[in-house]
C-alpha cells in the first residue's frame, strides 16, 4: 500500500550535487511554512531561518555548492526584546535554553528538509555550521548562534540508500540494554568488511602505505584517526564554544 | 491540490490526550525505522531510541500519561565500544560530539513525530527529559545522556492549530535583519491581546490580584515570572551539566 509520508521518510537520500536551476519563491515559502508548524515548546519559537541565495553568502559559510541554503539558529534575541518591550525578565541565556532552543530549531530545519523533499528537492545537512562565526558573512547580534544549515537544490545525482544499522542496535525497550562486543561486532559487521574490501582490492599500494603509516587498517581507526580526529574535534569544539560565549550564553557559571 | 506530506506537516498539533489504545507492534516498528532514515552525520546514528509501554517508567519520567513513549538519546557509548573494539581511539566526548549527537537524536525523533502522525497517531514533545538522572530509571551507561522524549496514543482530543509568529518574524534572507521594536510588537500583538483579553474578562478578581502581586500585568511576564522562571531555569540547567558530566563528557576542559 502506498503511503506518501513514510515513503517520504524511508526514502530519504542526502544530495551533494545540485542542477543549477533557481527553488521559485512559492516553493520556499511552502518550505519555510512547515518548517515554522513543527512543535515548540511553549510556543515561542525561540529560533530563525536565514534564506541564502547569494552565492558569496553561501561559499562563506559551505564548502558545498547549491542554488539555495537555509540556516537554523538559535535565536533568543528576538525574544530578549520582546521581553524587555514589556517590561519583564530575561532569564533565557542559560545551557537549557540553548539546548532547548537548538531542539526547536533542528526539528523544525528537519520540517524544512522533509517539505523540501516532498517538493523534489534534493538537501543536505552541513554540521560544521556550528563552529562558524556568523557575525559578520550573517550580521547575527547577541544570542543568536548556529543551529544547522541545509544546503538544497533540485538533484543531479540519484544515489542508492545507505545502510543504517539494524533497528536492534538503536532500540532498546524500558531499559537501556548494554550490548554485548558479539553485538556491536555484528552491527558494524557489512560496513567493516565493505571498507576492508575496500583497502585491500580497490586502494592503490601507496594508498595502502599511507593508511597504515598512520595506524589506519580497520574502519573503525579510519573513522577517528583518519576523519574525526582529536584535532578536528578540539577545533569544532573551540568554535562551538566561542559562538555560545560571544553570543553572551552564561556557559559556565555557577558550576 | 492535495499534498499528502505538506498536509502532515502543515496540520501539525501536540495532542495531550489519548485514548488507552495500545499501539500495534507493527506500527511502532514502522515509526522507528522511519525514524532511523533520519540524515546522521558520517552515517553514524550517535543516538539511541528507548522505547517504554512500562507505565511506571512513564510515570517516572513524564507528568503526562500515553500509552506509549519514545525517548532519544545521545549514545556514544556505542560508538566508544566499537573503536575499542578495533583499537581505534576515541574522541567523541567533547562539547561539539554532544552537539551533533543531539541534532542528530532530535531530527531523528522528528521523523519519528511525522511517522507516528501519518499512522493517525498524536504526539507530544516533554523537554523536561533533558534535565533527567536517567540512569536509574531506564539503566543509561557511561557517554549515553536524554536528548528528546515524545509521548504518543491515538487522540482523545482534537485542539485547534495554534497560531505561530508570522513567517517575517522568523525568515531573514542572506543577513540576519535585526527587527524595529515597532515589528516586534505587531508580531506579538494577536498573542498579547489575547492573553489581556482573558486577564481582563476571564480571570478571577482573585487570581487577576495574584498575578499583579507577582508583577505580571501582561503576557512577556507572565512567560517569565508565572512560567520559566530563573529558578526553574537554574534548576533545569543544573541537571542538564550534571547528566554530562556524570556521562563522561569533557565539558569545560581546555576552556
Amino acid at each position: 500500500m502506498s503511503h506518501p509520508v513514510l515513503d517520504s521518510l524511508l526514502n530519504h537520500r542526502s544530495i551533494r550535487k545540485f542542477k543549477p536551476d533557481p527553488i521559485p519563491e512559492g516553493t520556499i515559502e511552502t518550505i519555510l511554512r512547515a518548517g515554522t508548524r513543527a512543535a515548540t515548546a511553549g510556543n515561542l519559537q525561540p529560533y530563525a531561518f536565514v534564506v541564502i541565495d547569494d552565492p558569496e553568502k553561501l561559499q562563506q559559510i559551505s564548502s558545498l555548492r547549491g542554488p539555495l541554503a537555509i540556516a537554523a539558529l538559535v535565536d533568543q534575541y528576538r525574544l530578549k526584546r520582546y521581553f524587555e518591550l514589556n517590561g519583564a525578565p530575561f532569564y533565557n541565556d542559560r545551557p537549557i535554553n540553548v539546548f532547548i532552543s537548538y531542539w526547536d530549531a533542528t526539528i523544525a530545519l528537519q520540517n524544512v528538509v522533509i517539505a523540501a523533499e516532498s517538493l523534489d528537492l534534493g538537501t543536505v545537512y552541513i554540521g560544521m555550521i556550528l563552529s562558524m562565526d556568523l557575525r559578520e558573512v550573517l550580521g547575527v547580534p547577541e544570542y543568536v548562534v548556529p543551529a544547522g544549515l541545509v544546503v538544497m537544490g533540485y538533484p543531479d545525482e540519484g544515489p542508492e540508500l545507505r545502510p543504517r544499522l539494524p533497528l536492534e542496535a538503536i532500540v532498546h525497550r524500558n531499559t537501556y540494554h548494554v550490548p554485548s562486543d558479539e553485538a556491536i561486532r555484528d552491527w558494524y559487521r557489512a560496513a567493516d568488511e565493505a571498507w576492508k574490501d575496500w583497502f585491500e582490492h580497490e586502494a592503490s599500494e601507496e594508498q595502502r602505505a599511507k593508511f597504515k603509516e598512520r595506524g589506519i587498517t580497520n574502519r573503525a581507526q579510519n573513522i577517528t584517526i583518519g576523519h574525526y580526529t582529536e584535532k578536528f574535534i578540539e577545533q569544532e569544539t573551540r568554535g562551538l564554544l566561542e559562538n555560545l560565549r560571544r553570543a553572551g550564553f552564561r556557559w559556565n557559571e555557577g558550576e
